[in-house]
């Protein structure tokens, strides 16, 4: 008997048919002895309308209102699977986010969640093992009452949420795709899916858009070290090899501890959505970093990967990435700044590409960076800039080169299938 | 000042152009100085939606979900509104039934207000002037803590009794025709808007088949002495004689002190949706009502008029009215009571129309019922059943002479305009 989290998107809950889907999965699980707390989103293609009228009523409208509103598409999701489950007998009540309650801040729109209520949940586990159906999405931040959500999403955290509040054995994901892969399949056809990964990989993987899960998600199965399963919701939930002792067909985010033979290298992530800034002939001085840096943070853009050179006759180089949707507003804020930074000139590109080389066993072994540059070079694809951390190494390249390149440190660190 | 309740039904806010229109609705009361609490029903349409999608999932399914289901609609309503209101630059929150609170009994799907907490409403009144924005149609059974509905038409009662809670002046009924008429305009062109009505006849109206208001929603008006006032969404309103002291165009539902000068008879109300069921030959002896309606009462039919004949020889004749919807039945849980009855035959008409006269002012004259009785036979009519209360007469007649019946009652007591 095992406690489980299964958390369901808005694909696989789209309409009643595929919401019967979801509770055959359920019942599966049921059937095999174990306690089950579901997490739904809404309809997909729900919360995209339901922002769409907050948007047509108002542009720029009350965040507490528009939580309010985009909320109540798990509300029905959440009461729609009860029934379901119930149909087929199986004891299931919903749970909205204000009933157990998941408590969040108050950053309507993008709340955190602050605590997980799971006695009521775990009572009814112990008296009849009710399932749980709980609305994803979704909070309420005490003492103001109001209705919260998470940002987009957010479900996954809320699955990873309850399933810390409820202390459970695993936390499933299921998604449209049947696990975490080294790369994406679509660009190296020879990717391979993980069976396991660190939960420190997928939060590099996860930011670097590898998109199977929310970040945020990732940060919280992380700090309460909650085994995360990331698997397909389009298999037949009665498919015999779903039925098997053990884990089932996915990949698991666990604690690194819980792989025995780690890769040097698990996975390249790459990410499209990046621009790159230089500022040239910066004087380099101390508070020069910060002189370049506080007007980006107050015009609210998010700054990832910095690099800056030794300098050569008191005058140094800034290259940093931004969103490419920051791309303008960036290069404006700095200019408002020069005459206080005191640099010659912005320079800057939009077609550039962010790859990133993952892996938690690159902490012992020397020379893992080397042999990427070696390969890049080799195939005569020029690096802009360079930034590591102790699992990752990533690289700026000219976009065009993204294929290429990913495809090449795929197979130089014998990622291929 | 006043303080008003402004309740909109589902096609007064059935898009965000509409929903706009209601929050200029708000906004002539706001600028003449009033403090306003709205109720909003579902978008119309959406309710629907959201029954289907429960029947889909289950024939049979759980009261408690389907209430957590549909009422998710007035949350998006009253979400929108509120946030058309601040976009006006008027202060406005949404309030749903559990905020509040809006406490109701346990019977799901049709469930009882016991309370409306109106103190934060009535706080924010005097801090401010804040719009309410109330989710209408729901609330929360406590100590259970799941939400509740009130059943179709609920969101009159949840104005009504939003009304009792906050002390309002006045909850105006923003509805799809502009008052109350002394009959159904679309069979007598001469009727006429009642400027004001008593409880005590709105109540009979409403159960008689008048469709502006749902019955509780009178009772509960009645109770707490609310004043209402039944009035069009449908004009501009920003139209001069909305801007007018005093009350504007619409039917005021109040106390019959306030009536200063009673008519005897204040209007002409029929239901098509009646049956009658005779029973003849019955052996007249004490505990043969209970004998037959008991049986009806197990069968959760509901019975209305009831004629029951002094005896001839110990045996006496039972006529009473069912829901057409409900004939069969009726007859079907008679028969099976026959041996325990006694009775002779059965017999019974669909093709059947019950017409009552109302007025409060029949209390103090006589002869009321008398004018009625002629004016039917000399048209011809033949009269199958009579009941009477204190301010109402009512008819059993063919349903072929419904609107010659209905036309000369109607300038029989003076109502033609």
């Amino acid at each position: 008997m095992a406690r489980l989290v299964m958390k369901f998107g808005g694909t696989s809950v789209a309409n009643v048919e595929r919401i019967r889907n979801v509770a055959r999965h359920v019942k599966r699980e049921i059937e095999a002895g174990h306690q089950v707390a579901v997490v739904v989103s809404a309809m997909s293609g729900k919360t995209n309308e339901l922002v769409a009228w907050c948007r047509e009523t108002a542009v720029l409208h009350d965040a507490r209102e528009y939580d309010a509103i985009v909320a109540s598409g798990e509300q029905v999701t959440s009461g729609l699977l009860a029934i379901a489950l119930q149909e087929m007998g199986i004891p299931a009540r919903s749970w909205q986010g204000w009933q157990l309650p998941i408590s969040t801040d108050d950053a309507h729109g993008s709340a955190r969640i602050l605590d997980v209520n799971g006695e009521e949940i775990v009572r009814r586990f112990e008296n009849g093992n009710e399932v749980a159906v709980i609305a994803g999405f979704q909070g309420i931040n005490l003492p103001s009452g109001r209705i919260t959500t998470l940002g987009r999403g957010g479900s996954d955290t809320s699955a990873v949420a309850v399933a810390a509040g409820i202390k459970a054995d695993r936390c499933d994901i299921y998604t449209d795709v049947d696990g975490v892969y080294t790369t994406d399949p679509r660009i190296v056809p020879k990717a391979r899916r993980l069976d396991k990964v660190a939960f420190e990989e997928m939060l590099e993987m996860a930011s670097l858009g590898a998109k199977v899960l929310q970040v945020r998600s990732v940060e919280l199965a992380m700090v309460h070290k909650v085994r995360t399963f990331v698997r397909s919701s389009f298999t037949d939930p009665d498919a015999p090899e779903l039925r098997v002792n053990g884990d089932p067909p996915g990949t698991l985010i666990c604690d690194e501890e819980e792989i025995v033979e780690s890769e040097v290298v698990t996975g390249i992530a790459f990410a499209r959505d990046e621009a790159q800034v230089s500022i040239r002939h910066v004087p380099d001085k101390p508070g020069i970093a910060a002189g370049v840096f506080v007007p980006l943070a107050e015009a609210n853009i998010n700054v990832d990967m910095i690099v800056q050179n030794i300098s050569a006759e008191g005058f140094t180089d800034i290259t940093f990435t931004v969103p490419t949707a920051d791309f303008e507003r960036a290069k404006a804020a700095l200019a408002d700044a020069q005459d206080s930074i005191g640099f010659k000139t912005i320079e800057g590109a939009t077609d550039v590409v962010k790859i990133s080389i993952i892996g938690i066993g690159m902490r012992s072994h020397a020379g893992v960076a080397a042999k990427a540059f070696k390969a890049l070079s080799e195939r005569g694809i020029n690096i802009r800039a360079i930034s590591t951390s102790e699992i990752k190494i990533s690289v700026l390249i000219d976009a065009a080169y993204t294929e290429l390149a990913v495809r090449t440190l795929h197979s130089v660190y014998g990622l291929d299938a």
